[in-house]
């Protein structure tokens, strides 16, 4: 890295880090608020993701805007704006909606850079339990609930019969491949664990985890997740082994 | 509740929470510890999960006892002692093993009190996310990151239908029937969320998820949560209906 984009890298991160921030305060009083059911409200009415979901994206993009008018932006609820770059913001204001839903901190908040189909930069917000996750110039890296920073690297595994694998939910797995695909892992690993969403590709990064397979992605779900699990040593490509930035079937793996 | 039962229901609590205390100290330098593999070490030799759990069970059992002598305690590694009294505490340290080597903040340290064979008291801790849940004199209370305090209440559902549903994990149904009675659940509800361990009861009980379905559980796994979810207003039963205390196939709901 010479010293401009050196310098460049660590501005990008730094409205990484400003547009977590203004996300975090706006999620967390949706988060675990009651639902008021009575007589007169129609339940269905209130959902308290769509509202988070989309009070988030809009001071994400408003912070990265301010910051980078002329770069692409691609969220959700935003839909896409290519800009004029060759930077594109990848935005998942929170990424496991279910977990959110019943209460579990396992939700996250996702932002990713993308230049050209190369994810450059990403970072993974959880504002309940006060740590973030993220790729940093040289290394990823972990700031806890009691504020210190760490470096994260993946662990090694000997092989897959010693693997601690996770997936989302086993029937994200749709069509006849991908079912197969799951179970030539499932039958082979030392354990499968349900329910991680984001979370878990960011255990993963930190050496907890050793395989996660997952399908039926959007890219939002997983752009910010690759340069944090390749910065920490890992690798997280589309089954076949090409680029994961896609969506669709992906592999995580701690080496 | 008489004004000497209403005392010593007080400080029957006071001891849960001094031995919730104590266990969270002691398990948390455990928790996402990394596991140091080298050529010379085997690396099945370091167990976190196990030395966390008897050095916890130590200091509940040690804080209990110096507090209420003659009551009966019960504990994975501590075994059965009956005490001499009708109380008897029941004690596991790490709730949610799988979770908690992965890294994720879902397990808990859960204390019950049964008297005779009724569960009376239960405290579920948390204490890397800083949440503890537990069953006071009249209601079922929850203390947050923030250190602060408020009565839990579970929600109403209308049907089967609309019910958010959690289990720790499908294959915890072994047998014909309890596939059977899974399948037929989860048929029915709007969804189910695989991997919740103690937590999801917690937050049945805080109004958060409607329904849960688990089956092979130990009278320690259940005993200290089904207080806490009958005081905000739940029920947790055995599948056919008997009290939950002992174990096996077990249901709790929000209403």
């Amino acid at each position: 890295m010479t010293r401009k984009s050196a310098a460049e890298f660590a501005a990008l991160l730094a409205s990484t880090h400003q547009a977590a921030d203004a996300a975090g305060r706006v999620i967390l009083p949706y988060f675990r608020r009651p639902l008021k059911v009575d007589n007169k409200a129609d339940p269905g009415k209130f959902d308290p993701v769509t509202a988070a979901d989309r009070a988030a994206e809009r001071v994400i993009v408003k912070a990265l805007k301010a910051a980078w008018p002329s770069h692409g932006m691609e969220g959700e609820e935003y839909g896409v704006n290519a800009g004029t770059s060759p930077y594109r913001w990848i935005i998942d204001p929170i990424d496991g909606t279910r977990a959110f839903i019943l209460g579990l901190p396992l939700w996250g908040t996702l932002i990713g850079l993308m230049h050209g189909n190369r994810p450059l930069l990403g970072l993974m917000d959880q504002p309940f339990t006060r740590e973030r996750f993220w790729s940093g110039a040289r290394s990823a890296m972990y700031r806890g609930p009691d504020g210190r920073e760490q470096r994260m690297k993946t662990r090694a595994c000997a092989s897959l019969g010693q693997a601690m694998c996770s997936t989302t939910h086993p029937e994200m797995f749709k069509t006849g491949a991908e079912i197969a695909g799951f179970d030539a892992i499932r039958s082979h690993v030392r354990s499968v664990r349900y329910g991680g969403d984001c979370y878990a590709y960011c255990l993963l990064a930190a050496g907890h985890v050793d395989l996660i397979i997952e399908a039926g992605l959007k890219p939002y779900d997983i752009a910010a997740l690759i340069p944090i699990i390749e910065k920490a040593g890992g690798r997280c490509t589309a089954w076949d082994g090409g680029t994961a930035a896609g969506g669709g079937r992906v592999v995580a793996a701690g080496d």
